[in-house]
């Protein structure tokens, strides 16, 4: 894509941060300017060779960008979009990298009116490992990223935000925000409550047990780690998708109780088998 | 410890591959016997640098062992020391390396009789790729090992097995077999269960959204890629725990799906804050 004049991220975390570098990195941008809340994160900001402005404002931020990145939490998105109105240059873009989409598309949207236009998107690049610190130029390279266009979302914006992601490196895919949410309730939120729910579960009975943890246990549960502040806001706005996904893992986890209560070892194995060829068919880290 | 006269390791897939290389490489033993059962496995195996023979009898293969590593499955060690019985040395010593200890270790001692000395042993190195062309010398650095004596081991067979398990790299606790059993339902066969089942929930789904995984799905899902034979077997044989296991984590699941449909977030949250809390306290990787 053509280099943008001005790339502006608010609120830069691991996903902000690394947009940040691999913007620079690829060229995309004239000039990278970044705001975040406390004066001490701008201050560290400035100090970065992928910044080249952190001001104290978001009007200041946000009055030359050609493209905003907000990379605050979802429940943060809208009221965010709200703010920069009045400064952004008219016809503008702005996008974002929350994990929920359906509430977030159509409040940003109507947050920023007609002064500038909204293309929601989702990189599948996060981490237990949280904070503008932990950011990485290549972060994106492979990942899978949703762009979701609203039905009245300008196709020639839908163009330029998807170029954006892909040239990060990302696989991009544009689904309706609804469908984004089923599928990452299922793909995403479903497997983090997996993994806090297993950890919740072993923490009730001896947890010196886990000083005998092998790879298995340490693996499944790693995004356990994850921030549960970020976690109630996603939980909170795709609730009924999520309740949904976990209404399919409690019943396939109730068959295989069943099975093997019943000694059932072949009902067992069948479960065993169809896990590891769904496993199979998942794509390697890039 | 002072080196062996000779290591026998039966049926060598990953775990007693590297036995044999951890071994070599740390001068544990004067000579490394395999065997395998299939004749190209056994002619794959003279061809390592780590395996002085691998005959084509249990007989002359265990005939001069000082200590004999059973790695085949669960269900066939007691087995496998029965057959080996008669032709072990007086006094020598067997371990093996099985993820379920009560019934084999009381299978495998009767097995053996008052020829040779059973100490049941479960390193917890164990992976979704199997097979002795996976195996590492290092496998078993930092790694816990149980060490599962019966109450009437004489003490000095589980001092030595505990230092051959010891000096290739483990962290070594004896605890009773039942013990082990209800530990590692909890710590490995669980999570086992909850990754095969989260695969196969989606699988029910829609099984290309998996296209858009994020490291998330990845790690969660890892050992669902195990050996579904090989977990049947121990599955069936540790059933009581592993179903008390798995009410554990249904509860614990069934409590947040039920905060999360009353919207009750505090104790969505408290669940993820629990979750954290044990993940932060499983040791790193070694």
């Amino acid at each position: 894509m053509a280099a943008l004049d001005q790339l502006t991220l608010l609120a830069p975390g691991l996903l902000g941060g690394s947009v940040a570098r691999a913007a620079r990195a690829a060229g995309l941008a004239r000039r990278i300017v970044l705001w975040a809340r406390r004066p001490e994160t701008r201050a560290a900001l400035r100090a970065q060779p992928w910044c080249d402005a952190a001001p104290d404002t978001l009007e200041e931020a946000t009055g030359g960008a050609s493209l905003v990145v907000i990379a605050s939490p979802v429940d943060q998105i809208a009221t965010l979009a709200a703010r920069i109105r009045p400064a952004l240059p008219a016809g503008s873009l702005v996008t974002d990298v929350g994990s929920v989409k359906a509430e977030v598309c159509r409040a940003a949207a109507a947050a920023l009116g007609d002064r500038a236009v909204f293309v929601g998107a989702h990189p599948m690049a996060g981490s237990e490992k949280t904070g503008w610190e932990h950011s990485r130029a290549d972060l994106f390279q492979g990942r899978a990223c949703f762009v979701t266009p609203l039905p009245e979302t300008p196709a020639a914006a839908v163009e330029t935000v998807t170029s954006f992601w892909r040239a990060l490196g990302c696989r991009v895919t544009a689904v309706p925000p609804p469908e984004h949410d089923r599928i990452v309730a299922h793909i995403s939120h479903l497997p983090q409550l997996a993994a806090s729910a297993l950890c919740a579960a072993l923490a009730g009975r001896d947890p010196g047990w886990r000083e005998f943890a092998g790879g298995g246990l340490r693996d499944t549960t790693r995004i356990a780690g994850s921030d549960p502040e970020l976690w109630r806001t996603i939980l909170a706005q795709n609730q009924p998708e999520v309740l949904a996904a976990l209404d399919t893992y409690l019943s396939e986890l109730q068959g295989l109780r069943a099975a093997l209560a019943g000694g059932d070892l072949a009902a067992v194995t069948a479960v065993l088998e169809r896990g590891r060829a769904y496993r199979a068919g998942i794509p390697p880290a890039a």
